[in-house]
């Protein structure tokens, strides 16, 4: 389907869906395919035209990593959050000894500067077909729950194979609804993705751990990458404008990125899962992992750097699900959704023709006890959790690999379906920099959960264990294993099955230990767990269009969306918390705690601060609809022009994974002038601030 | 008993006992009563005179909070660690706004500058009865284990009641050898407690948590009290010399203190269950706490000061269970023990006298299984971890005291009974300042872990969260209640059961509310485990008397004991780790480290680097057997006379916990010329170091 006929697919299906649409807050994280055209026309009279909904799509850029950019100039300019280029930087320092771009930053003055990272995809979505009735028709009546999975999966590898073929486009099938629907997803990759601009993390996290999902904020959360064809910088069609005159109050802004997951259409026994079990077992693996992260860190100036990021993304983890659980134990929140549940369920109850859909909560509860069962050991075999070294996953995709190639493309496991296979290939032959103290470290201390969570006496811990203690046989496997190296692991990849059978690497041979029980345990989730969920979900979704006959957006899927809301600060405590801070107040919230770790300043931002203009704003607040994956999304106004860089959601945002509320909840963004005046006043990069400004590399804002 | 009946009782059960000892590595926590003299004699060719022990006995002082110390001087000088001092630190700067003497360290100049602690009580013990006869004699043939229970509960309450009567001296019952034991132990107590010196936490805990319980080290990590009497110092006859020519390699030291628990004794069963439930438990909690108090500490300088001493105790904790995991998660560790059980197993089974024994082990494994069935619950209401707040502390000891003083002393829980009333009154009327804003944090923190243990669903739990979430009861609970005061306290304490019921504080009704149950789950684990456990160990102690016939030591109680060993370095990954460190060392790292945290030096250290003789000698280890409790023991000579003190042991001391090797397991002291040094170079503190040296105060060293 061409783009222009999509758009037309698009309205129409828009139109029918909003028939019924009724005015609601600013919640909603909308398919492009399905906008909120009536309710955004309603509440702020304003018609997002198909020529703006295609031209913010595909100036639209998700990051493979995870996380979201857009294109802010002609010539590959991509913009982002600091803490999603993070493994970008991290990777780049390793590779050059005594560099610490995190904690200095980076700046490429030329195009010859500009660092190629190291296995950095980027997406741009082309377009989206709907292939729901094909999926669907694939399931056939009286399937069971394990042939219904194989056949779904089946059909969904062959759709996204036909359309790679087809296309040459990276193809996707995305599951919206909770298996309601189902739509192609069709990418530009960009691989060459170089480095341009970053800030120092002490003004990107300003205010660190205390200050995270808080406002007021004064963060440079910032991240400039460009991204390369044929060695050039790319010719970008659809890239962002960057607004001339920043945000006012109650300004309407729409934010465009990939949301990564929501539950707000999950039942209670699975909120009810998600509060006394799944997030409290999350929660202990965290804070072990900070624990272990942050003694790991102490060791030396080398370690923390080494370490840096990923304790920054469990202790941002830690923080955002502790506040989930926090809404989850909260009774008025819990007595608000048990509610709206009872009136779907009595509405259903009341309509014969919904009679399947009545069954669809009791089944989900049931899977929820299945997930109960076998959650221990699912987290530490299959999710990994009992072997968490790089070393390890490189281990297990190559055993993997042997196995899956071989079989037809349908009938493998998804993370090997022909579609995803360059990007699984990418990854694979990455070329960062592992470290043998880190890797015994983080393996070392898995491998002793493991004995916590499967039990000391489990034959296959014994097994793994192979006669030693933890932390010996870490030391074993680590120092042994030959997959440090690139090469190496390609080797193994391109012997395939005898390669895999005849290795004697120690982390090969770890990997084909456990993968039978570890594909156990995924069956069981993926068939008694998923399947059944993704068909009752199916059901209750159906019930819910019928019932409520209302518009509404699927949960998050990490696709991209369109949220939209109003510039606007909130009370707290008694106390009203304006919309937007400045430079000014980042030098008193500095003052205030004496320049002291994590409120002290880098050392250019104190030398520089006269040449700062310290009115700009800094930091702002909206009421638009986001979540984690949201990181680096746009933030824009009816022009389309940029106004701002999602990159937090404050506290009272946490809860939005389960239900959106606007009283105190807020998308937290940087503000676009800050950015530009930093890049001006502090990093001696005005060719930069002018290609922001103008669109174009080399052309001056007088230009 | 008079002392020296006393004496010549020990010399004669020590010479029965010691009849058929064997050579053996350094290792016991010995009896004072039961001394290892026959092994000294051996393998060191010394022997402690009864005037020696005694010496040396009444030298020491036990920290009532927990941890050792002994008399340095005439003139109530005691010493001990700034780990130990730590909370009398840490209260004394809340009591004087803008200070803090954990960070800047203390010191003195004259008497009237000395600070009063809090709530400090010392205690000296002056004799040790064996009353194990008349408390078996009271658990009468066919009795129930509830029955026994109570039993023994009344007689120990009894006898200590009579002594505290009788000799005014503060009289507990020690159970040693699982129970096979029982001592009458007396204490002088000193409640008036003055600070003298402190040195700054950062070179008392130099290196922080990377270099905490690793060798070799850099802490001066000590602090010296003085008691009072009658508002004057305190006449000491019995206080330990300093030497005057410090340790050699080789030499035989002795070490006199509290060591806390060991479980040297115990089976495979409560190892297993250690290795698989209760270390796991423990240091699940233990991660989650460092993090909120990490987390709390970062919000500001004030904050990071109130949290400081219990965020040490947690990682110290941590570090140390980690420790003891690894060694149980050790096959080689686990295989030796379990060849040593079976060894004794199967010689019981044998013998036909010891059939009652046999039937030990099985009883501990089933009482272990009981104790996993309990633990959550146990864990949660009775031992306090899901009401994590002073205030809590002090809402369970008002209303429990209204009912247990209302018994009779023998029916009373142990903590009640009256031997332990002055004590119990010392702390519940401490007046140490307690931090709104901090009891919410912990107190939040501790409810939502409730939920989690028990299920958010439990009756229990919704009647404690009173239809609110954890942070909002914990913020209702912390804001409504009266019990910060003291006075308030008081008045509660002293209007006994009445007070208690009429009283509308919310923390009082809290505690009301958990009482029934948690007294419930309080009996299960007393009743089911704690008392089949020791009547089996019991058994288990006198088989392995009978079987091995060897003399052997008591596990580790909080009670004094002394241990001896060599000073002896070790090797370590193929390379000798000499015994000692100096000065020159500690700079030495520093710079390794670039002086940043935690390894920078204080800046008193840096700028006085010159006055200070860098050979002096700075930390040193011995195979001296050691554990928890022993911190701020001194190391003293043949001579009796002070070379160091014990503040730590190496990571390879950690299985100590289970079994003691000096392979590589060290103890690790401060030498004694580093802190006459450094109060001299460092702290012009020589008046101080005269009286260290001299043992008088106002003596200087030419006197």
């Amino acid at each position: 389907m061409k783009p222009q006929h999509l758009l037309t697919a698009i309205i129409t299906v828009t139109l029918m869906m909003l028939a019924h649409s009724k005015a609601k807050a600013d919640e909603g994280m909308w398919l492009f395919n399905a906008p909120p055209i009536k309710l955004l026309k309603e509440k702020y009279d304003f018609e997002p035209t198909p020529q703006w909904l295609e031209h913010v799509q595909k100036s639209s850029v998700r990051f493979n990593a995870g996380g979201s950019g857009s294109f802010v100039s002609a010539d590959g300019l991509v913009m982002t959050n600091h803490h999603v280029g993070l493994g970008a930087l991290e990777k780049l320092s390793s590779l050059h000894k005594g560099k610490d771009y995190v904690s200095d930053g980076f700046y490429a003055k030329t195009l010859d500067e500009e660092f190629k990272t190291v296995d950095e995809e980027l997406n741009v979505l082309m377009d989206i077909e709907d292939v729901t009735e094909r999926v669907k028709a694939a399931v056939k009546p009286g399937m069971s729950a394990e042939e219904s999975f194989a056949a779904r999966r089946g059909i969904i590898a062959s759709i996204e194979s036909e359309s790679l073929k087809k296309t040459g486009l990276r193809s996707n099938v995305t599951t919206l609804y909770q298996g309601n629907q189902f739509h192609l997803y069709r990418f530009k990759r960009y691989t060459d993705v170089r480095l341009v601009f970053a800030p120092e993390q002490q003004i990107a996290f300003y205010g660190g751990d205390p200050d995270n999902f808080a406002f007021p904020r004064y963060d440079l959360d910032v991240c400039l990458f460009r991204v390369y064809e044929n060695g050039k910088p790319a010719k970008i069609k659809h890239y962002l404008k960057w607004s001339k005159r920043g945000i006012k109050d109650d300004e309407l802004v729409f934010v465009s990125g990939h949301p990564g997951k929501t539950d707000r259409l999950t039942t209670m026994a699975e909120l009810e899962y998600q509060r006394d079990v799944g997030y409290p077992f999350l929660l202990q693996r965290l804070y072990r992992w900070e624990v272990m992260l942050g003694i790991y860190s102490n060791g030396s100036e080398e370690a923390k750097r080494r370490a840096k990021g990923f304790l920054f993304g469990v202790a941002n983890s830690r923080k955002a699900r502790e506040g989930g659980l926090a809404g989850l134990l909260d009774p008025e929140f819990m007595t608000k959704k048990h509610a709206q549940e009872k009136a779907l369920r009595a509405a259903v109850a009341k309509n014969p023709d919904l009679k399947d859909a009545a069954k669809a909560w009791g089944t989900i509860a049931k899977a929820q006890k299945v997930r109960i069962a076998n959650i221990r050991k699912y987290t530490v075999l299959e999710a990994g959790g009992g072997f968490f070294s790089t070393l390890f996953g490189y281990a297990r995709t190559l055993v993997r690999a042997a196995d899956e190639y071989a079989k037809p493309n349908e009938d493998r496991l998804g993370e090997f379906a022909d579609a995803n296979k360059k990007p699984l290939e990418l990854k694979l032959f990455s070329n960062q920099k592992l470290y043998e103290d880190y890797e015994i470290t983080k393996l070392a201390n898995s491998l002793t959960w493991m004995c916590e969570q499967l039990r000391f006496e489990d034959k296959l811990v014994q097994q793994v264990l192979a006669g030693k203690s933890p932390s010996d046989r870490a030391a074993e496997l680590v120092k042994g294993t030959s997959l440090f190296k690139a090469t190496n692991r390609k080797k193994l990849y391109d012997g395939g099955a005898a390669a895999i059978r005849d290795s004697a690497d120690p982390m090969i041979i770890l990997a084909k230990l456990v993968d039978t029980e570890s594909r156990a345990v995924r069956k069981i989730i993926e068939n008694q767990v998923e399947e059944p969920k993704n068909q009752a979900y199916d059901k209750i979704a159906q019930a819910k269009f019928a019932v409520e006959g209302t518009n509404t957006y699927p949960d998050a899927t990490f696709t991209l969306r369109l949220s939209f809301g109003q510039v606007k600060g909130y009370e707290e405590e008694g106390k009203h918390i304006p919309f937007e801070t400045t430079f000014a107040g980042l030098y008193e919230r500095s003052k205030e705690h004496k320049n002291k770790e994590p409120f002290d300043l880098p050392q250019r931002w104190i030398d520089r601060k006269d040449k700062l203009n310290l009115k700009t704003p800094f930091n702002f607040v909206c009421t638009a609809d986001i979540i984690g994956g949201n990181s680096g999304s746009p933030v824009i106004n009816r022009k389309a022009e940029v106004v701002g860089l999602i990159f937090d959601g404050n506290i009272q945002s946490l809860v939005w994974d389960f239900m959106y509320t606007d009283k105190q909840g807020r998308a937290v963004a940087v503000c676009a002038p800050a950015i530009v005046e930093a890049l001006r006043a502090i990093y001696d990069a005005a060719p930069l601030a002018n290609e922001l400004v103008t669109g174009h590399r080399g052309k001056s804002q007088d230009d």
